[in-house]
């Protein structure tokens, strides 16, 4: 007789668990239970399936042989049992049994186990607003839910919708909406970015613009107060400025993660709600494991736990689960924090910390911004990429590094070529050095992600008294009460007219005619650098320093503040 | 007074190791010689020249601002002087002084100098192959040259060409002919492969196997004897199998560092012919530095040295060099060998060592080979990635990556999640878990980078008993002879039209009736198991290996063989 191997919960990392351990160990009687009728399927495809890519729902709970992932195929092609819509009760730890019932029949149940798989998920945050439970809103947490929306829009009941949430799923769903069904759509964000927590201001503001491009309106520092219900169906959200039609709302203003089981077993429960785990992803009872949404982490930048509910981490855990349910020892370690969303014809992604999450959690961090094509500027059909890097000031440590940049992987190689390193506390000058792959298609010879860190260590020595877009706005809106000179170094055609516009606060010297033209300008006053990217500005401030202690120069330049929507 | 600083070599490290220097050190006095009258260009922008992208050689020498990077430019923008023209002919270190000699007045001169850099390069390597003096055989050395074969193409003067040396400029001379000037290319390689010592012979086969697809003939394992010569003209390149005719050559054999004025000056100078440096990029002068092209670098992998040509490692060394010129103490640590080449619609890359480099090393390793798209299964358009990854076999370290793909940024993604890393000696364990950023239209949720990790550790832990394509047609030539059994896992459809063609030896039971067929298979013969991708194989092996000791898994499936063009 093998072991007995229970696991309640059956989307990405129970049966990814109970597959590992059926191979490792054959010998193990392994049944899975799930409350649902669907198991196993692709969560994070759901927009994909709303906007039509993937034309209809099994498509999310195919492999890529096209089986089905039921009861009937886990049993004949993995070797285990699944119970569906059956749920767990309570966990009797003393006798190392679980009671369930089946929501069909009512029917309850016993099951025996030697090892106990926790894999009960998250549920989306159901804001108290009132109106909350009409018709027509929907959270993104299901199969069934996914198919009702997508029913809704196919039926043509659907012409406005509002997204209450800019975060990741509240995003992908409000591009599902307006990009094929041509919903006019409304994004609420209660925080004052998009994408908050995540990415920091000055990239978000770039992908809210995009949004906004593509015809969806965003609302930020806005707060939901009550829902207009009409006949039970919702017709409108009513925030704190403003009141806004709507025939659907997406919820999605984060997820909870599924712990009662296990808190009212005695288990230990974190200060995020979830279950905490050791690097074995055992609980607090070595007899029972956990993973996924449902758990904490180790955040490897900070030393905190954190919350990071990612079907990719489940996949990952439900993979270390299943080895040390047959056996091994192996370990996960913990998330540094990656993340990527497309974002219609841009990808937004980030790995680690951003600048205010960092010194959220009372890190002393700086930034460094940089502008730069994604291929040798030489090579046809470059695209701009727009990137940031945290720094930790004392020890040069890079936390982490985010962006936005066309809809390809061009920004997801820079991202993933930081992500690994995160765990082994790189410093600025790792990266400085990191032999990312070159050829002119690919890659610049010093490529962004290179020329992020020589920025951040420069600026970390002094060398470039590097200010943020807010830093620059800030000074420029107060230019006529002040003393600071702008001094554009770009070319005559470009820096020119913002010169006629803005004299005698704006100057216009170019690059090339700056060594000889260094007695123009004052020794006394404040002066800011600006060119199109921020490299140009960067040697004309080595070259003031000397005479003038004063100067600063415009990260990511004109070029930088152009992508943000903000024109001179 | 500032320092007085010399530099010698003006393509990639001299301008950046001067304009950093500068920039950190405004009173040092800069100058640059360089024998050539153009310098400061993008030598690995050549190919994309001479096919056309890039229309002007003058591409290849401007600033992302259209500035021209000549004598002028850097003296206006960057505040050092050039001197283009200027050979050095010997270094005194006793007086630190550098004799050179202006090659178009033939005036000899002699600069002192307090610190001087040593960024002279390679050349290519000329094989001493009769009649290679010949016109019409070039190597890709220069501006000079590529604008001299651009002409020849543009002018109508080649119908025929032959590239001699399937390494990564050849092969990039080979498309850059075929493709925009659709000359009949033939690629002549001395190894049994192309792209030797960077990439193993599984996935140069594929890449190979798309390089005809375009029309461009491979002829491996192939000795160029000589040319054949009319008029003082190459008209034929006789090899060791056959005469090719031709009106056009390139010489592409590897090159070699151009090391012998250090050599002259009693510097140090490595096994591969470069100047030896420390990490600071010192020469054994401690006021010569030295990097780029004419120096050998440890490899980080091996802990050996390495000759690692590349513009990319001369940029970054070269900010190192101008820092350390100013003062600092910077480093570079070494290389751990990445390469990207763009070969028509496909990406071919790596990072690491390669299975053969591994062994040649001594180092007693082996790899996994995973075939899987590049976004979740279910998303439209995905494109297959094929990869490999090397494995120590004891410490289960992570050698190295390689690949080919799409020509797209994402098979990069995926070698630069591994790039960065491969400093710290990760194993098998760290890229398992390595948070490669996960969203559908951008990865799989178990990622290829992942998988990868885990099959090597399948297969280091005797789980998987995993063989190569070539030891699979080694045994399937062999099977009317050996009692050898093929079970094919994948649906009747695709797995009965085998079972038809090779029975007895070739027999088809689709992965969900293998529980209850398991009686059909013999205990005491060798199974082959074959599926797709090589993962339902696995499944089926783990299956079978309690009752049969003798199952063996061909890694990535038939998919993996077709894609090499090998069709059953």
């Amino acid at each position: 007789m093998g072991q007995k191997i229970l696991i309640i919960g059956g989307v990405a990392l129970g049966p990814k668990a109970a597959s590992r351990a059926k191979r490792l160990d054959p010998d193990a009687e392994i049944t899975l239970i799930d409350q649902d009728s669907i198991i196993s399927y692709g969560g994070c495809g759901i927009p994909y399936y709303v906007c039509g890519d993937v034309a209809e729902p099994e498509g999310l709970r195919s492999t890529s042989f096209h089986s089905l992932r039921d009861a009937d195929y886990f049993a004949r092609e993995k070797g285990f049992a699944v119970r569906t819509s059956t749920r767990a009760l309570k966990i009797d730890r003393a006798k190392k049994e679980l009671h369930v019932k089946n929501l069909n029949n009512g029917q309850e149940d016993i099951l025996a186990y030697d090892k106990l798989v926790l894999a009960t998920g998250s549920r989306p945050f159901i804001p108290p607003i009132p109106g909350v439970e009409a018709d027509g809103i929907f959270t993104v947490s299901d199969i069934h839910k996914a198919v009702e929306i997508k029913n809704r829009l196919s039926q043509g009941q659907v012409g406005k919708a509002v997204v209450l949430g800019g975060g990741a799923i509240g995003l992908e769903m409000a591009e599902a909406m307006a990009d094929l069904w041509g919903i006019e759509t409304t994004v609420v964000e209660m925080m004052d970015q998009i994408l908050p927590r995540l990415i920091d201001k000055n990239i978000a503001k770039m992908a809210q613009k995009h949004l906004e491009e593509k015809g969806i309106t965003v609302f930020t520092s806005e707060r939901a107060e009550s829902f207009c219900v009409e006949d039970g169906k919702v017709t409108a959200i009513k925030t704190d400025k403003r009141t806004i039609d709507t025939d659907l709302v997406i919820l999605s203003v984060g997820v909870r993660p599924n712990s009662q089981l296990a808190k009212d077993a005695g288990l230990a429960i974190g200060s995020f709600g979830g279950i905490i785990v050791n690097r074995r992803l055992q609980t607090s009872d070595p007899h029972i494991y956990a993973g996924g949404d449902c758990v904490e982490m180790a955040d490897l930048i900070s030393g905190c736990n954190t919350y990071a509910p990612m079907g990719s981490l489940a996949n990952r855990q439900g993979r270390v689960i299943g080895s040390n349910l047959a056996g091994k020892a192996e370990s996960f370690d913990g998330v540094v924090g990656s993340f990527i969303i497309k974002l219609f014809d841009n990808c937004v992604a980030k790995t680690g910390l951003s600048l205010e999450a960092a010194k959220a959690l009372g890190i002393d961090a700086l930034a460094s911004f940089v502008v730069q094509a994604d291929k040798a500027h030489f090579y046809p059909d470059s695209s701009m990429l727009f990137m940031q890097m945290v720094v930790e000031k004392g020890t040069q440590r890079v936390l982490g590094v985010q962006g936005i940049g066309p809809n390809n992987c061009s920004l997801l190689a820079r991202i993933s070529a930081v992500a690994g390193i995160l765990k082994y506390r790189p410093t600025v000058s790792d990266i400085a050095n990191l032999e990312f792959p070159y050829a002119p298609p690919y890659a610049a010879a010093m490529d962004i992600i290179n020329v992020l860190a020589n920025t951040a260590q420069n600026i970390l020595e002094g060398r470039n008294t590097a200010i943020s877009q807010e830093e620059f706005l800030q000074r420029f809106s107060a230019r006529e009460s002040t003393d600071t000179l702008f001094v554009d170094v770009r070319a005559a055609a470009q820096g020119g007219p913002l010169m006629e516009k803005y004299a005698p606060h704006w100057l216009n010297i170019p690059n090339n005619q700056l060594r000889e033209r260094m007695n123009e300008l004052p020794q006394d006053k404040e002066i800011i650098l600006v060119c199109n990217a921020g490299s140009r500005s960067y040697d004309a401030m080595c070259l003031l320093q000397k005479s003038n202690t004063k100067t600063l120069n415009l990260q990511g330049g004109i070029g930088g503040l152009k992508r943000a929507g903000i024109i001179l």
